[in-house]
């Protein structure tokens, strides 16, 4: 398999830490400019006309995009140890908590990021009005998610799942845009921070 | 079961279509207002921290949000007529174009309702230039989907999936900011949307 990825951007971070969690070894990296506008070629939009990292290429040359949708055929393909979620209520609930962090706080991050930041503003028009809001509901999230984690140690289950790793991603990426959570006085989701991130994982 | 909901909103719309398509039948509707504000109550918060339909709530009285983790249950508990993916590749590429839809159509559209519209004012700081620039993506992603459909007669796969519930909520609440497909010269989109809207499903 090959991955094409991008090393600090936080949706390919997704992918390696879910790679890295399962075991998997062997995945070539490609890296992707970004910035320089790599992904905007033809050729890149033909493996993913949304131009977006990461993208895996399997071995017969089949193509997949979308972080959460690889993750999916991972976990068919190395069921070991489970991220998703086993029989069909938990991959609901597990499923239910993957989005309301990717939606309330990974998207917001980006959105701050993007808007704030404007590093793609010569290809899509921003809102640095957006990007403010965007980090405010990021914040709010936060705080949030410090009281759901008040009693437990994981975010959806009482082990380590997909939803670890969104937020995970997002909570570090947040940092561009200097929302940090360490200065949030959040210590429910600094405890968690602590145990995810020193996963040996989120090196990946 | 039970489905908190709301007739005019897309997210529910999602879920109600799902069922009709699967045939399942019996599902009691509790209708919930979002305009006065009764998903902010601390009841409905209980349900769903998110304050947002749909909830849908088993007969043990487990309660799911989260539109597509709602689907993916229901994918399991009527696997019959499949609408997600039968083995992994399916599966996983049937979520690709569903988010691909997803971030690139249907929550444009639903950022462009609440920013422009500001029926949520009251609870959500919104942005004018936001709605601008998320209708503007809107209105781009419906210019790709066209060429997408041009030889395909489903969005995702040779049959009707999950992708083609999520485009038709978009498309058609796309109409509430003025976004009207049919007025874009889209003739590809304007069949498909002719073949989806047909569907009983579509009703629902």
């Amino acid at each position: 398999m090959k991955l094409y990825d991008l090393q600090s951007a936080p949706n390919p971070r997704r992918v390696r830490i879910f790679m890295a969690e399962k075991g998997i070894e062997g995945v070539e990296k490609v890296s992707v400019d970004l910035p320089a506008g790599e992904n905007l070629s033809d050729q890149f939009r033909a493996m993913n006309p949304m131009a977006q990292v990461p993208v895996l290429e399997l071995d017969d040359g089949t193509q997949l995009s979308e972080s959460v949708a690889i993750c999916r055929y991972l976990e068919s393909a190395f069921p070991e140890p489970n991220l998703m979620g086993v029989e069909a209520l938990e991959q609901a609930s597990i499923e239910m908590w993957q989005r309301r962090i990717e939606f309330n706080l990974f998207y917001p991050v980006l959105m701050a990021f993007r808007n704030i930041k404007g590093l793609f503003a010569d290809r899509e028009r921003i809102s640095g009005e957006w990007g403010d809001i965007s980090k405010e509901r990021a914040r709010t999230t936060m705080a949030w998610l410090d009281s759901h984690l008040a009693d437990r140690e994981f975010i959806a289950a009482d082990r380590y799942t997909i939803a670890d790793i969104t937020a995970l991603c997002a909570v570090d990426f947040a940092r561009v845009v200097a929302l940090r959570h360490e200065q949030e006085g959040l210590e429910h989701l600094e405890a968690w921070h602590q145990r995810i991130a020193s996963r040996p994982s989120s090196q990946a």
